[in-house]
């Protein structure tokens, strides 16, 4: 048998579980069992947590069965190690929604990467609370859909964000520079699947004007964060981050425009992440299986 | 049962063969058999060679029996599968030799890293063809072999380097800036076994003086290479390597304390991987574990 | 006086000459008796070469006189120390034509910098081999040139690729992979003009398929370089470069495709360091005032 | 007349002052008026604070006078721009006293690189609260004062401590892993040359057990930070900083080791600049021109 993994379809299954001994065992033996070709595999087990973490890529033809018999058929096994897990498709494309103010560095990052195949998910829509990038995100054969936000009362706003999320079914929702603070509701409603960029290196400078504080603080590296939503602001589980050097001569406004490049890298990595079911959520950290 | 994962005394299987349906499975299963505790776990099918990698770190307690009788029990699942393997005991520390000539940046990093605990291995000697690093090695109370070279006929020099490795029962030899071409004879008797640092970012700038070919072709970034030494030179098989940006300001002397910095990174990453049991050799290029 | 340097406008002196004793006083006492205000100053002598480089950045308002005056009054100085000098105006645009085949990243990403303000140049066209782009093109109101290239002979592409290029008094010109070697003809017309992205970290894996190359070999990092084009292939000075860490995990498709993050982020330096006159070439090195 | 960089005797005169028109040209023509020879230059004008910052190197032989005759004849330029500005001579080596705890890895890095004349400094003596690391300073020839903590009055250490640098001429210190808080009236005594390390990427994690902290935060890289003491804890001008990649496999044991790492390059990085008068503090920030 030839396989061309690049091309291959593929069921990505998660678990995480307490640790004890023979999990792989039985998790890679039930996979033997129905000659299930498993072409990645990670594993780590969080000696503080005392929590075991897990993902298979198995190769969907070499199963004698589709994805909810082996959901019925798996269930015994993960019953008797307590595990959380899920088992998804790789022909079953996320669905992702991006939203954005008026700032197009990510925006053009990830379309670019969406239409040249490198991020492999559906974008049913672009949600924004300014027209500014309604023509660019149009030539991508994206809707556009325009949210007004009253600053007196956000709550309309959030009220038909929300709903047009919910209209378009979204698996995910990414904050590409949207520059305001998701209601405590909207991120209890898809815990782990808002993924946000914020342009500082965490847990330094959160909040508003990081580059700002940077300048100020006088550091020698700016950064971004990749993390996952929750209400705390600026304080959910970090999937991804990087820095770039920085020196004197650079002003606030040169942070800002180098700050850029940093920014669409981490959350074109922490997307692609999520997109490939790739990070699982350990309290409040992740574990990436990268 | 509680487990500090940063003591306990592991045993690390590595295994390498033609790549099927089965194998993770039939090894966890004959690990959760008798009770074998995970704690890590790597595997890596090469879709060009067709060739399986993994490896497992396992909870030396958890098993009922030591490596002599693992080795018999799983021996016919070995065959079955056509596997390349082996198994080493953490307990059980490697003995590496190291090589120097009269530049010390290399010997020093991996002697702190040594005396601090960090290099899990033991030094029964260090060989030179000068006796310029003598003191600094009998310092850590390690032998210092003296083996001048003459340059008329450095024969009796690998002659007595051979025995010397051969008499304190080397599992590696580090070339820490030995700068002598290792004989044919010698890398056949070590291979994957003869652990090199050299001074640029291979494939560029093979064989001598690779800062001031560097230097001449106006790089932007200067790197260094660790690799297992073949009688190809420069050309064996890379384990690590890395870069650091140098300008036009940089002149060939700077170039060469900068790299030192590099250098004696990449190889203390590399021989520990090699110590760790993390590297599996792929025909000329390294499956790394890390 | 308070000034905003980022919206200043600048006049961009730049210099080479045989080093000697009195350079820079001379030409910064002739920009004192002027009353001009240098708000960006660098300098290097090259040891080797025994010449000198330097780079002023004055506000134009500063100066009582224009760029046509300060090049006569500047004259006489200019021959005292036999330098090759120029000086050219933050307000004079750049024309940058840019030139590529199919591939789209480096492409987008010039252009999304181009229209957020990060480059600070015109491109009165994209010339293309390919129809491939052109919607993306023309969706920013540049004109999309299609010349398409008729591999028995080459000659009248590059004829029209020529006459284009004069048409629009092009000023530089990118590559951004094109992906057609330039006959030396072109090359000599605009010397240290013509800027390419190549693949791979020169001098490693000059020629086609770098990637491959890399891969077959087993690096540890792959790179990408930007150079400005000679008659030599992949041969010319340096402008920068940069890496990124694979592991065995990668396959050659999978660099290709991290490798495009590195292409687009080095060749946007290097246009943006030679749109700012921030590139001498020395020979056939680079002297980047960055 | 044919200079050997490396090797040649410099003055280095560093300058801050309100920024002005003139500035450059006044001290270049002083200069060359006296036939001196700048080997290198730097400049930054901080339109934040108004303030300009220049440092020449200049070849020590190509002037007529030394220091002293220099320091005269400069003084009424210095006055007229309101210059806070020095020179000192590449050949009076600084006198660094290395403060030390138990811990040996940047210790082991700055006398490495000491005694291969990376560091061109003296060091009189090796402070420190413990014997630990006794015998491998006093293998390098250097005295290692041992001077106790009492956990319940530190003022009799901290006075030995000063007046143990008093004695020894000190013009700076290095707390390289010293780990006590240094008291006011010391910081206070050597405004601007007492250089900490401190294991985290500032301003995240000030204080104890910043690796601790960075785990518990889940952070995916961890850096360490080179700055000037100040009374307010981890507060300082940054002097250096560098990051590197952690995932969720590494343990908070983990991020202690491989930080050393950091730690021990961004001191010695932050060391070299200052050793070379190449830091100007500015406020509570640093120019570095490195």
């Amino acid at each position: 048998m030839v396989l061309n993994p690049e091309n291959t379809r593929r069921y990505k299954l998660s678990i995480s579980c307490p640790d004890t001994v023979g999990i792989v065992a039985a998790v890679s033996q039930f996979i033997a069992n129905h000659k299930g070709w498993i072409i990645e595999a990670h594993q780590f087990a969080d000696a503080e947590s005392c929590l075991f973490f897990m993902r298979y890529e198995v190769v969907a033809d070499s199963l004698p069965f589709g994805l909810e018999e082996f959901r019925a058929k798996f269930n015994d096994l993960a019953e008797r190690f307590s595990m959380n897990w899920d088992i998804t498709d790789s022909a079953q494309r996320k669905r992702v929604v991006v939203m954005v103010s008026k700032e197009s560095h990510c925006l053009s990052d990830l379309l670019y990467r969406w239409r040249a195949g490198e991020l492999d998910c559906d974008i049913p829509c672009v949600i924004s609370n300014h027209e500014t990038l309604r023509s660019f995100v149009e030539w991508h054969g994206i809707p556009f859909i325009h949210v007004p936000v009253d600053k007196a009362d956000k709550k309309p706003h959030f009220q038909a964000v929300q709903e047009q999320i919910a209209s378009v079914e979204a698996d995910a929702i990414v904050l590409a520079k949207y520059m305001q603070i998701i209601p405590e509701t909207l991120c209890e409603k898809y815990p782990g699947r808002i993924i946000n960029i914020h342009h500082s290196f965490l847990p330094s400078f959160i909040g508003a004007r990081p580059y700002h504080q940077a300048a100020e603080r006088g550091v020698k590296q700016i950064g971004a964060t990749c993390h996952y939503v929750t209400p705390d602001l600026d304080a959910g589980p970090i999937i991804e981050q990087d820095v770039l050097r920085v020196t004197h001569h650079n002003t606030t406004k040169d942070m800002v425009r180098l700050g850029k490049d940093v920014e669409k890298a981490v959350l074109a990595r922490g997307l692609r992440y999520h997109i490939e079911d790739r990070v699982l959520v350990n309290g409040n950290k992740t574990v990436v299986f990268a």
